[in-house]
């Protein structure tokens, strides 16, 4: 770097201890409540930055997600203090193609965190902040139970006092690692100029690079899933017009970085 | 009840959905960082209320717990809505003794939502309000695999900007619920008067009555346990002099109210 | 007190210094964003505690306002820790009379913080948690400029996820402090018992004893007023009829306590 | 810009709603806690990003700031969602000198709310989340009465369940404009790559361009400052070895942008 001064990002500071997020590899564990839908395929199209196309399948996913994450750099970061290592997420992915190959983009997605919001810049996740309430059933309290058909979960997001999304589950049946959809990430990095509003510092299409890729406990679920209109957000634009179905699982992963398919500016 | 309005608390409303919590039985099920410790003999038998002696064996728990709550009324609350079932706590338990009998007093105790914070006021627990970090170690995270021996978990309290305590466990071996002890509490019920500051409405030394107590996944830990000096809290006067031990485990119960022991007033 | 631990209020302690209120007199200033308006009559008194009767007015306040708070024991409190004396609120107060005095009540009320919280329920305001936004308009922001006719203020109240109110005001023009109502509360004190849920340990009816009541800054406003439906609230059953206006002023006023009316468990 | 999405910064959007900040013009009102001092001139010139150099006098502020902040765009923002266009802040800006020039740097500076930490990191305020307070000494609380010689405020700044800073002062006398520094800044502009974390896509010097900046109710006064250290900061390396003294002000400004002194990486 060409600087006198230490991180991955800012803050950098002389010891690089202040730098709100460490470099990639990242690496993840987390439960998901997931919604397979199908939103107006108008609407679906103009959230996707060229060169992304439609895909004719017309998907899309709304994922509620409870992650514990850490780095290379410090991987004991769930035990050092778990405020830096532990935040909930929620995302709408919209399939796509790029250049015949299929995929998901993320046009909306808000966390809990800083450090997961500038993490979620560096790779092309727009992240804003947000309070993500999640089902967490406990099977050990009496009126619960354990896991099992019947079962109901939700996930509600709240921004700037409003609720824009809540999406409910049913378990049906223990469902296959096969039948999730495969998040595989185009993704928009933008990052203004301070002298010319109109022109980008950063403007790239990217490719998420993610190893170590593992489900388990897949559930497939009933689903409903409501968007709420706001005048600082324009999710309820892709409500469902279809709800395939849902699905509640535990994944894992690494994200490597990213691969910068195009320079767009 | 003497008024037209309906509810086991406040708010009283003419349809009975306003108030905070709903009445018991309450079903709980959470996970709990326990530390085993000896405070200062004289320190511990300070913070007992008459009539409650001091238990030669002298010791003290700390719980860091994530909840997931729901009541008879509301079984299904954890998925109506997530936000009003599910919170974090720290506690400290002191050991004590009344007419012979062995238990548990907590003398201090934080939450970070408003219907555990009410409910715990109604049945002695004297809740207030903090921020409550726990480490949630999820096993798919790569860097993190199953929970076995040598992971390491962290509890973190703040509130009103500052550190108040910490514990940190890391596990040693698998343990027995026979190790664990069994948490039976005497709780002192208070409420103000609001004619005389001296004179409170509500004086009762009370025992929680407790079922369906099961546990689960009993982790038997190397524990240190930090307790941070306040203005406003009298918490570090129970610093550990002696560690004993940790524990991690899951655990379920149901609380069916409380027994009046004693009118103090 | 018949404890040996000290303090006004849970948690009690050897010390005095942990409680999370400090007994009256209570000292507060504040900014008001208040709407005066008229809910459905039946609605009004359907929230009303016996013996409190309706009002032939039937109007009611909706007030966000934001407070510092002290005591005569920590008078000092905005400077020790601003976080245990600021905070805002939003109330409604319905119109009523007890025994042909005038006055009003309030059926529901959130803040959020816990001190607030509890010195709340101790007088008998039913507060619950939530966020609570309202409009700063510095005047020394090149695009806000000075409180003037036309200046817009909001106030929102969000819980559980939920927007529950919004008011908007538009300054017309300075008010005089003889339009405001006076806010002379009669208030539920009600604290459940541990050992029957249907028999409450304390069932007040109290009346508020305020001096030292000042305004400042008065402004008559237009007003709109929205209140939102939410499964664990009964605030839109009072939703306005009629706006009759608002008001925009500050406020200094001390609590000393309250005088019980009657008891009615 | 080229893609087919509008707004200033991500979230990018087909009608352009979404993204988290407006483009500049911005404009701010604020009120200002202010502490003059000097850290070690080692640990100073530490975090001077190159090609900035020491300033022989050696000062620096911490600054406590609650701002209301609208913009060109959405000049109404206050009124029509006030969570959206209020925030606080706390910084710590460095003396320092670019070619001759005089001016302030920034390291470490924390914020409440989402749209502000991104429009910091568009400008080179490497803002992290926090938890803010400061003294709102209410001129009509009975116990508190106007600002005077004497009125004590005091500002706190918790992160990750920590305290981090704590500025202290009591008025002492009406102070002058031209008593206070003129915060003129070099900020490092910083943003990193997604697939070489070695190599920044941006690493800039800028110069913010700040106008209509004007100051109200000056007090001059004592001041005392504290800083904690933490595993995830690196502030408390620039504690102070001396305090100069302290400010109360208000302040009004439009930034414009940013003017990019030189590209460095």
């Amino acid at each position: 770097m060409s600087t006198n001064l230490k991180g991955y990002c800012l803050p950098l500071s002389p010891e690089g201890r202040a730098p709100v997020v460490d470099p990639p590899p990242w690496h993840y564990g987390g439960d998901v409540l997931q919604v397979v839908f199908k939103p107006d395929p108008k609407e679906a199209a103009r959230v996707l930055p060229k060169p992304l196309e439609p895909h004719p399948d017309g998907l899309a996913l709304l994922w509620f997600v409870e992650w514990t994450s850490v780095s290379d750099l410090n991987p004991d970061l769930a035990y050092v203090n778990p405020e830096r290592s532990q935040y909930k997420e929620c995302l709408v992915a919209v399939q796509c193609r790029y250049k015949g190959e299929e995929g998901f983009t993320v046009p909306y997605i808000w966390v809990d965190n800083d450090f997961t919001l500038i993490r979620g810049w560096i790779q092309g996740f727009p992240k804003k902040l947000a309070r993500v309430y999640m089902t967490r059933h406990h099977p050990l309290n009496p009126k619960l139970g354990p896991l099992r058909p019947g079962v109901k979960l939700k996930g509600v997001l709240e921004a700037h006092g409003e609720r824009l999304a809540e999406a409910s589950l049913e378990l049906v049946e223990e469902g296959r690692v096969e039948d999730l959809p495969r998040p595989r990430f185009f993704l928009l990095r933008h990052f203004p100029s301070i002298d010319n509003p109109t022109r980008p510092a950063v403007l790239e299409l990217v490719r998420s690079v993610v190893e170590n890729l593992r489900f388990r406990g897949v559930w497939k679920c009933r689903a409903e899933l409501r968007f709420y209109p706001s005048r600082f957000e324009e999710l309820d634009a892709l409500r469902p017009i279809e709800v395939v179905g849902g699905h509640f699982f535990s994944l894992g992963m690494t994200i490597k970085g990213g691969v910068v398919l195009e320079h767009l500016a």
